[in-house]
């Protein structure tokens, strides 16, 4: 990622991404190998044998590193594949925005999955995704997506204020006070056994 | 349209859009009947028998009426319904930003179009909808969306800051320097012999 501008973005930026994959061939996605989200899932034990056996890319997304003004919108796709480690479904890391007030907008383009969304109070929000379905994220909450399909990729498009930033550090340190995970075949929301470790 | 409030939004908000349509019934979208386009289009004679004949509806829109706030997104769907005027393709109103340095970004849903803009200083640019295309409009640029199917809507996404706000004056008053016609099929990009009066 490189650090973004305070030039005013003056051209129009066109990208052609694949409504199937998510993806685009104009710029290099960000990949985040099952490995990289080490001390993030429940079930550690779990987490270990399946990175050891096969650390398969959990999900990836696009920085179009627009200029970091308030004038300005950041966007691009999420891809959150399908799979869980233990019962725990695959997932981002999450993560706050630095301006913490800074809200985002994401629009499901395909799959079925969850936003899962926590104030710093411990204020908990979930909402589905499903094609079609935008889901608003009001600023203060960090948000993760959760990919509940067995089979499909989550896809989303995503929008936020250029000058928001990303504080992955807090839940890279805390986590999130809730996980999603996989009961008689459905998601449901437990307690993070390991939540502020 | 109601007035937007300043006060921030603290609870997520999810809405199903119809993929095929663009539209959701959780809200009223805003229509545009043919009609709400008086004076917009170059061939009036044709624009007044069509509207005496069918005042058609030749977009709609959705405004969430999100927080006037820079650190908020307003956010919603655009359908621009095939047709022309005379030769001229269907298309929305347009509009620059109130504060006008803001971006907007528009991910396109279904169908296939062009975003028209402009500044104010005169330069125009130009980029084509299709679907899984984002394009980004950056700040200073009126923008415009033209539909150039012969039987499909132009379904888009929208996201900008939510203290934007939009001027539609300075469209309604002047045009775009460049109408969108259909020649020999295919769209053509002219300049508008009605601009500025
Ligand atoms: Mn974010
Ligand atoms: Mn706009």
């Amino acid at each position: 990622m490189t650090a973004s501008s305070t030039i005013p973005t003056t051209r129009a930026v066109a990208t052609a991404f694949d409504l199937t994959t998510g993806l685009t061939e104009d710029r290099a996605s960000l990949k985040r190998p099952l490995s990289a989200m080490a001390g993030m899932y429940s079930d550690t034990a779990a987490f270990d044998a399946q990175v050891a056996r096969d650390d398969v890319l959990s999900y990836e997304f696009y920085d179009f590193d627009v200029p970091s003004l308030e004038t300005e919108v950041a966007y691009g796709t999420s891809i959150t594949y399908p799979g869980k480690v233990g019962d725990e479904y695959f997932m981002t890391k999450g993560h706050f925005h630095t301006r913490l007030e800074s809200a985002e907008i994401y629009f499901c383009l395909s799959g079925q999955g969850l936003m899962l969304m926590e104030s710093p109070e411990g204020d908990v929000q979930v909402e589905e995704f499903r094609p079609g379905r935008s889901v608003y994220v009001p600023g203060r909450y960090a948000h993760r997506s959760v990919n509940t399909s067995s089979d499909e990729p989550l896809i989303t498009f995503f929008a936020f204020p250029g000058d928001a930033g990303h504080d992955y550090g807090t839940i890279e340190t805390k986590g999130f006070r809730k996980i999603v995970v996989e009961r008689d075949g459905a998601p449901v929301l437990l307690d993070n056994p390991r939540w502020g470790n």
